[in-house]
């Protein structure tokens, strides 16, 4: 691993890596010209990074400790990479070469001394500090807000990246600046797992994963993110708050769920103490078909409750499967065989679902029993592991695939939610209707249950629809709007594991009411008393 | 279930139900004599409840709504019984016929409104309320503190007792009156069990269990009271706390884990929703037999590792071994066979291990199944049933004991604590030499391993030794003070389960540290602005 505190953040446009990224195949153009036909405009090639207009740097005020001062980087191409996170939104604007928010400068710490002395001396001038980890933000949870204050300096976390495991105890202490892949590393040469697999794992870090409660694919087994953390110790304006080693307490209110979560408007998360798992020495995927997608979040439901679900479990809706039959690197003829197969076992109109299962051999084979005998209970037809093959083939790349879909003019946005499993049902109607009447009759509206529980799951949306150019701003607002204002009339959360950032600020009150943001302001006012973190990230602006 | 706001709370002077309860066993008395000899003297025989001593009662500032003044009930008896918990120094100032605090008026709300009413009009007012739900706080919980406020009010929670199922989702809504088997009553009927099962199971309510984390004998299984916890709902006096039902959300900290764990310093839990599951149509229990304590911890650190545990584990140190087979109420004959047979297997001086385990005949075979593998893997060696059901017998029947323990003039105390698994051996010694050191070589110092996590485990202390009559409380805050500073000096949690009340909040600095106290002082000033809120519990007074 590279010792450097500036790391590679992909294409400076968007998600993909250059050359390495397949374009559209031809299934998918298809697809798109068959739905989309004569609405598909070329949109306008993206400019060059040189010719990207940032706003012009804010000087940080000067008396700035010499040492702290000589860790920012004041280019433009640093000021240029931590512009933006990775929102549908966000990649128009880089595109169109107008950015409207950049960084005055950018802050290279290498150590939590570093961080803590750099929040420190920003209350003290003044500065709003922005903690960035991966930067894969798709709710403007990076965006580099001044706000009221002197100048605007993102803080990248990437020099923060040592990893210490206690083998005993099962915990990874970890950096915040840490990428997911370079955890895994780090943890399988000392032969354990994080197990955290987000679909942007190949970019996000640890610190990120804390800051957003994020979740991964193989959440059902190894637990969400929040689950994960044992320890958490961020740098505030007022000093550092650190929680204890403890698998519980019962010391009062969790500091450390008010720690996670808290998006970098409370401090910068420095450290990360995780549970860890054994290494897995065996991972098996495969697919089934369910009668349709309500049969399939049954099965789920079931297999939730009867203790049986795999570590990874999704359910595409009748829309998702069709598209991901469609896009599936298989062969036409073993589609085709397929298709028959599924008609012949009235599954022809089915709804997808993968499994996944980690560990050892012993434990796998275990497990996979379980979860098969209640999908085949529940209804589900098994169709071998080339599905799940796919899906593992494909599981990080749908920001790959939005460069490309950008590219051909589509517009394509995810959002998702969670609720208890008596109302997913109406949850899903409301929220897919919501996006069906806003994107109009052409638009491809999809949906998979992403993660289960007990007591409920989530839903995650992916929707694709031509749009002009030029409106995509405008169409994404009206249509993100009419879909959170759908989950909110239904009761669902406002976001299962995106996070709140900027885009979904203004349904905090409906999420938490009023008492709730009183509580999480008067901790904000207090642990940061001049504002300076991440002004306008999780908390809506009081009007 | 009775109807009645006003419920029984067992005998006025401690825990018992007078008639019900057997006295010590000869056994017991016969170690009793045995360890402490003439050390023993016969404590002060208890007043009666006409005899006690109460403060005064400060007249309830006139000006509240009638409906709402005709909620309080300001007679003796019931500002006796809800004068103190039930933690050891609460029983001998109740003994003693001298108690320092009691509320100036119980109120009894019989909705959710009413305490929503009482909330904001005490606040108006200027009075402190106290919430109370079973009364057993063993920390100084419900301590009826007038503070620098007009009067104070406890407001008992019986009249709150409603449950309402959502089958679908697995989740119960409850009242936070609702006592431990009522509760279970509830839910069996409906086909379901709440799975927590504290020591103080038959008094403890549901309110209570959320608002001190809680974490109940099955909880390798269940989970602790803060995993069950899917929504809450708090009456604070700016208004109600809500969070919504979703099994998960990103949408910033986790504001439930912010009312989890409050203890009544933020509000009045009014309504809990908590996972449910399937009622078990088996139960198993058993007992092994390790080494020694450490392998006994070792071996159920493999299980937690490997998902091996049972529902119920539980490791007693030698000395607790010991006491608890003198203490069982096994034949002679079958206990000396059983001393004969652990000789001859090489664990004569060995450490009792209780696993036990719920749920439907097939689950618990499979699962007992691997607990077994791992414990026999790991050197223990099995006893069978017998001290399963012993263990089982005798599972709430501590506070009973502590009774009689008490009359016998014998300081009796339990504090607990818990550690990641690489530190839990250091913390066993040093807790343990503190309480030897401040007690005297005669007392009974006892542990055991009470909950087991992959990461870590928790310690449960009981101590037993004789104290002359009328320095109860002197020595008690001696050998607390002692044992809470060897617990923060090596990095444990200053509490597991028991909370933090009045007697931890000096160790709340060390826990959580400045900023951590200055976040939760933050979140109480806003929505509690006068301080009304239980004066005293959770935040150590500012100095």
């Amino acid at each position: 691993m590279s010792d450097s505190p500036k790391l590679e953040r992909g294409a400076w446009w968007g998600w993909g890596a250059g050359q390495d990224v397949a374009p559209l195949s031809a299934e998918v153009h298809g697809l798109l010209s068959e739905r989309f036909g004569g609405l598909l405009a070329a949109p306008p090639s993206a400019v060059q990074p040189s010719q990207v207009h940032l706003p012009e740097a804010r000087p940080v005020p000067g008396g700035m400790a010499s040492d702290l001062d000589a860790l920012l980087d004041r280019s433009s191409s640093e000021r240029l990479r931590h512009s933006v996170g990775m929102s549908y939104p966000d990649l128009i604007r880089l595109r169109s070469g107008e950015l409207d928010h950049a960084p005055d400068a950018v802050a290279f710490p290498r150590s939590i001394e570093q961080v803590e002395s750099l929040v420190t001396e920003c209350a003290r001038l003044d500065v709003a500090l922005v903690p960035f980890g991966g930067g894969t933000s798709v709710v403007g949870g990076v965006r580099p807000e001044r706000g009221r204050h002197e100048a605007v300096v993102t803080i990248d976390l990437a020099g923060l990246r040592d990893v210490e495991v206690d083998t005993r105890s099962g915990i990874a202490r970890m950096g915040p600046g840490l990428r997911g892949p370079d955890a895994e590393y780090e943890l399988s040469r000392r032969g354990f797992t994080l197990g955290h697999f987000p679909q942007s794992f190949e970019r996000a870090s640890i610190g990120g994963f804390a800051a957003t409660r994020s979740a991964g694919q193989a959440s059902s087994g190894y637990g969400r993110f929040d689950d994960l953390v044992t320890s958490i110790e961020m740098a505030s304006p007022t000093g550092t708050l650190r929680t204890i080693d403890t698998p519980h307490s019962a010391a009062g209110p969790s500091l450390r769920e008010l720690v996670v979560g808290s998006e970098g408007a409370l401090g910068v998360i420095t450290s990360v103490g995780c549970k860890v798992k054994p290494a897995p020495d065996t991972e098996r995927y495969e697919g089934w078909m369910a009668e349709d997608f309500a049969a399939g979040c049954e099965a789920v439901r079931h297999l939730a409750q009867s203790d049986s679900l795999p570590d990874v479990i999704r359910v595409s809706d009748r829309q998702e499967t069709e598209v991901g039959l469609a896009m599936s690197s298989a062969a036409p003829g073993v589609k085709r065989f397929l298709e028959r197969y599924l008609e012949f076992r009235g599954r022809g109109n089915g709804s997808l679902v993968i499994c996944g299962w980690q560990g050892d051999r012993d434990a796998v084979r275990r497990r996979r029993r379980r979860t098969r005998i209640g999908l085949r209970t529940q209804g589900a037809v098994s169709l071998g592991s080339a599905p799940g093959r796919s899906w593992e083939h494909s599981r990080y790349g749908g920001p790959y695939l939005r460069d490309h879909l950008i590219e051909s003019g589509v517009m394509v946005e995810t959002l998702e939610t969670a609720h208890t499993w008596s109302r997913l049902g109406e949850l899903y109607e409301r929220v897919a209707d919501a996006l069906r009447s806003n994107l109009g009759s052409s638009a491809i509206v999809m949906c998979h249950l992403s993660h289960a529980y007990e007591d409920g799951a989530s839903l995650y949306f992916t929707f694709l629809a031509p749009v002009r150019p030029g409106d995509e701003l405008e169409t994404w607002a009206r249509v993100k709007t009419a879909a959170c204002d759908a989950i909110v009339a239904t009761g669902g959360t406002i976001t299962h594991h995106h996070a709140v950032g900027r885009d979904h600020s203004r349904w905090m009150h409906p999420e938490i009411g009023q008492v709730g943001l009183d509580a999480l302001r008067a901790v904000k006012e207090r642990i940061d008393p001049t504002g300076i973190m991440n002004p306008g990230a999780l908390l809506p602006v009081e009007s």
